[in-house]
């Protein structure tokens, strides 16, 4: 049986999705919850890592074990092993080759930027604190500059080793809910540190220390370097995994 | 000088806003932070206490000092030494004969559940997660029957020992945004537990586990034990606190 796991978290207390020696990970906390209900230790698939720090409301991992426990439980009871800040939204059965990252078609990823002098602490480790005016019509403005198929080289952390780094960015979605502004991006595809980095450009931009046209000039100079600095960890949250292309053109 | 805070803070790691022995509580920070800028020890004057893992928006508290550092700039200073789940909002000089709770004339409190059979990592310790479906026309309605002035002494923990229990509730307003429902209550005082005991009866009709008329019997019985649980310490959050009677009748 192959089983799909959606699944919420807040990344603070780990090392990121991925399983790595001497840190704890959030795919190893699912593991060890798998392994106390049937014994097995399965091979868990995500649909992407997240880094240390980085939050998820819908990461999607799949697993393959032979069982009599229908998949729709699965949830709840691994989210009775699970510590409080992971959890199994819901799970399901899927065809036996659908893999959570080979078949994701896209993503979606918010960044929530608190734009406050003041700290708040609610939103220790849940925002990216930025204490400068922000002009929220230029912010919009400039999102508008990000979507579309790009080269996103420049959108990437020096580095990576991956070498096609043209992606789609299907929409730069930006609110402001009281001092919260959240970026909304959906894309086919994000390179390492991506979405922070839009994240840091926007609010470079909306704070005046950037301009649109040295935004524009990332997709020609493809240089890092030129760029604003990178968003921390703590304000990224993976929304969405798409399996579906119809979904994209939301 | 007679220094004013407003403060907020996230209690699930504090005994609580009063100073305890054997316990960290959110006023000793505040107290040892004001002595590592001044290096003395004040006595700091809460508005209120607040129990262990309940939360504030805006408590508010002074303390006498002599010092030539302006009372706005406290905030900062203070801040530079707390931990960062609690923040000194603003601060400022008041009269010399103003105390924190002596003169407050009112409280706004907020109660905040989540109404869902998932519970939500993002939510852990900031909510009370309530599973049961809840019908809002009834919390609404019923919200209506605590609002006006009372003998509250049902809705005072058992064992507290204070004998005059009428309070007068201005508003109880009731919202929901997605699965979170918040109750808002404005009154002159509140005894031991009792927005926390309003929450559990109002959750308690929402569900059918209780009726209006089970609820209006309440101010007559003065009986806590025929009442509907307390809520958990944890959806609590002091909100504000009032010293101009015109903030009551809003």
């Amino acid at each position: 049986m192959n089983v799909v796991l959606n699944i919420a978290y807040v990344g603070t207390n780990y090392c990121g999705w991925q399983v790595q020696p001497n840190a704890v990970s959030v795919a190893e906390e699912i593991i060890n919850a798998i392994k106390k209900i049937t014994g097995k230790t399965v091979k868990l698939h995500g649909s992407g890592r997240t880094d240390a720090g980085v939050h998820a409301y819908g990461q999607v991992a799949n697993f393959h074990i032979d069982t009599n426990i229908p998949a729709e439980k699965f949830a709840n009871a691994i989210n009775h092993y699970l510590p409080e800040d992971i959890v199994i939204n819901y799970s399901y059965e899927a065809d036996t080759m659908f893999h959570s990252r080979f078949d994701a078609v896209g993503k979606c990823y918010e960044y929530k930027i608190h734009n406050s002098r003041t700290p708040s602490p609610f939103y220790k480790d849940r925002v990216w604190r930025f204490d400068y005016d922000v002009d929220m019509d230029k912010v919009i403005s400039a999102a508008k500059i990000i979507e579309g198929t790009h080269d996103f080289k420049a959108f990437m952390a020096s580095g990576s080793q991956v070498k096609d780094t043209v992606r789609t960015v299907y929409s730069v979605d930006i609110k402001k809910d009281g001092d919260i502004i959240t970026i909304t991006v959906k894309g086919n595809g994000f390179l390492y540190n991506m979405v922070r980095i839009i994240a840091g450009n926007l609010m470079y931009i909306g704070c005046g220390k950037m301009t649109e046209e040295e935004l524009c000039a990332l997709f020609d100079n493809l240089d890092r370097t030129t760029g604003a600095i990178t968003a921390p960890a703590c304000g990224l949250y993976m929304k969405e995994v798409y399996y579906n292309t119809d979904d994209l053109k939301m």
